[in-house]
């Protein structure tokens, strides 16, 4: 069990971390090496497999895991979004129902998905005004993240859905890595240029509100996030504390986790960056966190779709792991 | 019947293509516009499913087909490849046997795959001497290519195994777009600094030989391309003809269709290069043909391995369009 009952537990468990399974990941180069291709043709498939028996010990994805938090934000009432609040909980609905992409996504992945909503009728504070969670709020959150990872998963994909909630990653964005406010501010679900500049200035006025508060990358989390942010964070760590390889999504959910680099450098290395999404700030926030994407389609949608479509790119290259013969068995002549 | 019997009928055959079908792609665009997602939120994931509906009529892919060309190569006598030629027909064996890795992405891909060697036993010639092929040679494994496309075909990945076909690839690069020759010649499989620059020798000596046909494009693909080269050509016509889109795999693949957009600015049109390879010609080669690549993960195996690792991208795009919920269907409110 880990102690996630205060701020200082919490930033123990994330300094406190095990490492990767170096050896595991040398087998897997090991075996590469001979098999029918020349050497690292197969270029980044051959470091997933690589990444993935490092925390896993052996490559497998017979048990892959979507996990979707969901929350409403306070700050949406200050005209961050084009979609009304209400489009959280009934986007819910839609999961629920398999109407939304998610579900067509996790149906092709071979996942399973699990969607935990947090109490979707009660926002977090508008963070102009107060921090977006008191303490225990934001502690429950991370809370319900780390138990909803299952023991056991291969793989976790992760993924959010709360209208509003770009304001609160560029908030967090900004806070963590510095630099112009307004530089990681982008359309969300696709604002208009006038709300485009109420967005900056909501979050320059939620910047300016807690200054005294950001040197703390939990207290980042706490004061702008959100709680379907912090589930995020508290499912990613959870995962690590359990050898579980992370496949992260867009804007939101890298926003959400960027603390754990700050408390610790190696804090993401269990996880990849599925994709680079459309929204404005997410190539700058994933370079200056050490993530590269696996893919780069333009995406902009969240609930876990960019992960989702990184699956098969990782079933692909354990596949040819698994599957390849190598030079000798197949009697193909190696290098002269 | 496309009559491709001389160079005048096959050129006749490149340059009069039945166009896309914008109303079917129009009509896809309506249904996104209507999912419950924001506008453009799925990103390139969209434009695949107008793309696949303007040549196919209807989205599907219910029938997809990976065609692997095989040949060799004269020019390997003069050590541009690290691997002995005879790997060729060694990978066509471990092609049958299921032991490569093109094997176990057709499978995960749900495609069926199709291997044609092209008289492995009698190479092109080495065409720092003489033309790659006598025309009757070239026209008949264009044919060869051609006829091996199947009628109701939904998806052709295409894809090669030659060993030494990376400079034919970038002779015909350098030949088509110019530039300097050595910055279109790449290490292929592997090979050493020492390689690397008899490689370019050979290019710019191929080059050089053919100067005087080398401002028609199919002169080109005769005299400095291979068997299995022009095979993918002709299995392009082919698909264009049939309305079949095609995923082009890597630096070969790409080079040896290039003709067609030199016949007819449109000519790969119906055709979605499926990653950007390692292969140091392929990006600049890529852009010059306004082909954006779906993937980007430093893969450079041929095989058709990279048009592969595209299809679920295809098939995720596919099922989103189908299987989510409209904003009525589904009682998500749309845009304020």
């Amino acid at each position: 069990m880990t102690d996630l009952s205060t701020m200082a537990a919490l930033r123990a468990a994330c300094e406190d971390l095990p490492g990767p399974d170096d050896r595991a990941a040398a087998a897997v180069r090991a075996r590469q090496a001979v098999l029918t291709k020349p050497p690292g043709s197969l270029g980044r498939l051959e470091d997933l497999v690589a990444w993935l028996a490092a925390w896993q010990q052996r490559p497998a994805l017979d048990r892959v895991s979507i996990l979707v938090f969901a929350g409403n934000h306070g700050v949406t009432a200050r005209g961050v979004s084009p979609y009304p609040a209400a489009v959280t909980a009934q986007m819910v609905g839609n999961f629920s129902a398999g109407g939304a992409a998610i579900n067509q996504l996790a149906s092709l992945a071979g996942a399973s998905l699990h969607v935990v909503p947090l109490h979707l009728d009660r926002p977090t504070a508008d963070f102009t005004e107060a921090p977006a969670m008191d303490t225990a709020g934001f502690l429950d959150a991370v809370r319900t993240g780390h138990d909803a990872v299952r023991p056991g998963t291969d793989l976790l994909c992760l993924g959010e859905m709360g209208i509003g909630n770009t304001a609160a990653a560029a908030a967090m964005a900004a806070a963590l890595q510095g630099g112009d406010a307004a530089g990681w501010v982008g359309r969300g679900t696709g604002i208009d240029d006038a709300g485009l500049l109420r967005k900056r200035g909501v979050v320059e006025a939620g910047l300016a509100r807690h200054r005294g508060s950001l040197g703390d990358p939990l207290q980042v989390a706490r004061c702008l996030g959100g709680f379907e942010l912090a589930a995020l964070l508290g499912a990613t760590l959870a995962a690590r504390r359990a050898g579980i390889p992370v496949l992260l999504d867009g804007f939101v959910c890298t926003a959400a986790v960027a603390p754990l680099v700050h408390l610790r450098a190696d804090g993401l290395d269990h996880a990849q960056l599925a994709h680079v999404s459309a929204e404005a700030g997410h190539r700058a926030l994933a370079a200056a966190l050490g993530l590269t994407p696996l893919l780069d389609l333009g995406l902009r949608l969240g609930e876990a779709s960019g992960a989702a479509l990184a699956v098969p790119l990782l079933r692909a290259a354990v596949a040819c792991h698994a599957g390849m013969a190598s030079f000798n068995e197949a009697g193909v002549a190696d290098r002269a």
